[in-house]
């Protein structure tokens, strides 16, 4: 008999049907025990007699054969996709064998550390793989725009020759007799590809050596990264992204209405546009608001991202707000400068309920400026020989930007620590499991003193 | 006036447009002066007086308004999608100027190396563009096709904490103040997914710090990888190999006529049912055919695996064929025995054309037998102490299979060398660039003596 899914044993009634699973619970009523047995697909109540079950625990798989059945009136679920139902099982085959739980699996009550530490188990929670199934849908959901737009997905090189922009963060390879990277972005790439594709996608990892604990930065990380060539302005990148932020959170709002309710969240406001200030203005709103004079910084810190999306609520009733204008000292080399100030850029992040979720901005094409540039930022044009080709043999005007896939479900869902949105989260202290024994002890930052700039 | 694609002025016939791309050639006769102009569509025919367009070379990028005509009877040209039209001129922007090139790009008749040193450039020749064009079908058909079939995608980690298959080929990374590598393959992380999502399947990159230079072997390729829970045996893993590998064929027969074309490239011969021969017979069938005797050998040698591909299109007249049943000793720990031989394993190779480009099999689910395994291949089980959870708390028979995309790829188009069919290809003397200062020596072997089995 062929295995079919829970979820389909509804169409069964009456029928014998092989199902296969974990057990989510047991429960023993005398001369009769309940399993709930979870696959992929949902829970199915599992009725049987104590012999066919003895020494079944949680956790064990199972492959079952019997009948489905109505509930008696009084135990229908309604809760389940399957509550109308049961199985009465005739014969159990135990495929593997759990050994006794530590943690309750159903009603997870533990702390982010041990949440991770037992991720390979800690995975297997409703909740929890409803974070992920958010994800799937937000780089599913990111990948179809893309295509439907015109652009073509590429997939990223991980390791790279130099620092791309700048020098910080980066995490070294002992790549045979050479030192080489792990790639910060797949910024020059997509660039590069712009000349070959005009628009081009890549959903890939990127990795930062963070040098500090905060709950919204991530060693490795997904950055769904897209650039267009052909631009007529600035605003068109910022138009785009708009666009895909927009039909992401409708594909959501559609596909995965089940896990938003699991967290009690609502996807954010939009409004037809999405406000834009400067990052001055916004500074100066900020001060005027809070008192706190940040007005001659280079960047917002995250206490002013935080202040900025209140007032932009309050105000147009958005929860996402560009800001623009950044100064070019600091942003990467290959950032276009403001022709009406060229202190300034032509570059945006997109913040979302308190949290830069996209950054982006239009980029130098122009070789002459480009190598000018390089050298200003004191980098040595020899490192970007290479990427400079692109430019050298004609490059339209373009940008683009880079979505931060773990940021952005974070705030969808409201989660606290950006680690539950990854599936294994690495950062300073982790890989897996904790790493154990420091050479030197890690500096540990609350996210409010950070002021550096996290692109 | 909005711009509009090269490919869509067919139906402005009469018309004024906007159109943008790059010089591809340049044509000058006399009073008149033809432009081909590329875009990411296709090309179109410029007429212009040689007033507008001079100064004008190749790889230029412009911005043109005109008008749409017909072309004379004797100029049109069939090869092109706009062969029967063209844009007459009247107003050129130069959005970005090329040098001019010091290579031919739209007739590339250079050497790989060359070709690699200059590939953000290179890649705009159509044929190149070609091979990526089929390398995005390739991974767009496998991840709708692992869609069909119920397996969740995931992204799976790049920086692990050990060497999960064996110490060798690995490239290590500073990671703060620990080691840690980059991953060889998603394999223990798509089997702790098992647990939580019983199908999964990633698009992702592995590294292998290759110690030899081969036609074959890249240090960072793209791996299609996928695993299924709830088995009924591992020919269920074939089976479904099977299918996708089809599906594959299918949709780039379907999608992509125009480029398998520019390469005379057929796609490889499938039989009903892909032949299957374990890797004895297939020894005492090259014994037998060549004299050569492999037969104690461990694995398949380079020449062995393109003489029983021989095999397989003599007999069966099919261009793949499954090698099954790999000694135990030169495959990773989780591989299963065979349970009618343990020296042996339910493990599987698909050749096509000579080369391996998937490799798959089941695993071993059982927590007990793996902790033994682990010990036995003298590796440390507390390196696999977080892996190990999946099986601890009860993890389906399983397994499944990767497929090396560039692989794949070259053998349908019948590249030469792998790296053409990687975008950024890195190898032990190339990142980009050529690494040019070499601290030691390289070694280079020909494919013919690498006798070490790589995965």
């Amino acid at each position: 008999m062929q295995r079919i899914l829970n979820i389909e044993t509804v169409k069964y009634l009456g029928k014998k049907v092989k199902v296969c699973g974990w057990v989510n619970s047991r429960r023993d009523h005398g001369g009769i025990v309940f399993l709930d047995l979870r696959d992929k697909s949902c829970i199915l109540q599992i009725v049987s007699t104590p012999d066919l079950v003895k020494g079944i625990r949680e956790e064990d798989v199972l492959e079952i054969e019997g009948q489905i059945q109505k509930r008696p009136i009084k135990m229908v679920n309604p809760e389940l996709e399957t509550g109308e139902i049961e199985l009465r099982a005739e014969n159990i085959k135990i495929l593997a064998k759990s050994e006794p739980l530590t943690i309750d699996l159903k009603d997870l009550k533990v702390s982010l550390p041990v949440l991770l530490d037992y991720r390979p188990i800690t995975l297997r929670n409703k909740k929890i793989k409803a974070i992920f199934k958010i994800e799937e849908e937000v780089i599913n959901s990111f990948r179809k725009n893309m295509k439907d737009l015109g652009f073509t997905e590429f997939q990223a090189p991980i390791i790279v020759p130099t620092a791309t922009e700048g020098g910080a963060e980066l995490f070294p390879i002992k790549y045979y007799n050479y030192d080489a990277y792990l790639a910060q972005s797949p910024q020059l790439y997509k660039q590069i590809l712009v000349g070959v594709f005009e628009r081009v996608f890549t959903v890939t990892k990127v990795f930062r050596a963070e040098p500090s604990v905060t709950t919204r930065h991530l060693s490795e990380y997904i950055s769904l990264d897209a650039e267009m060539g052909f631009i007529n302005s600035w605003e068109d990148l910022m138009d785009t992204c708009k666009v895909v932020i927009k039909n992401i959170f409708s594909e959501i709002e559609k596909n995965c209405n089940k896990e938003l309710k699991m967290f009690g969240a609502i996807l954010p406001k939009l409004t037809e546009k999405i406000p834009r200030l400067k990052m001055r203005e916004a500074q100066e709103i900020i001060f005027q608001r809070t008192g706190r004079d940040n007005r001659k910084e280079t960047d917002l810190i995250s206490e002013d991202e935080k202040e900025i999306c209140d007032f932009a609520k309050e105000k147009y009733n958005s929860e996402l707000i560009f800001i623009t204008h950044y100064p070019a000292k600091k942003r990467p080399f290959y950032t276009f400068p403001d022709p009406e100030g060229p202190e300034y850029t032509l570059s945006f992040d997109l913040l979302c309920r308190g949290l830069e979720v996209v950054t982006g901005g239009q980029r130098i094409h122009n070789y002459e400026t480009l190598l000018k540039n390089i050298k200003k930022w004191k980098l040595k044009p020899g490192d970007f020989k290479f990427y400079l080709q692109a430019f050298k043999y004609g490059l339209p005007p373009e940008g683009g930007f880079a979505i931060g896939a773990e940021r952005l479900v974070k705030q969808i869902l409201g989660l606290e620590n950006i680690r539950e949105a990854s599936l294994f989260p690495r950062d300073m202290i982790r890989i897996d499991q904790r790493l154990v024994s420091f050479k030197t002890k890690p500096r540990t930052r609350t996210s409010s003193v950070r002021v550096r700039r996290k692109k």
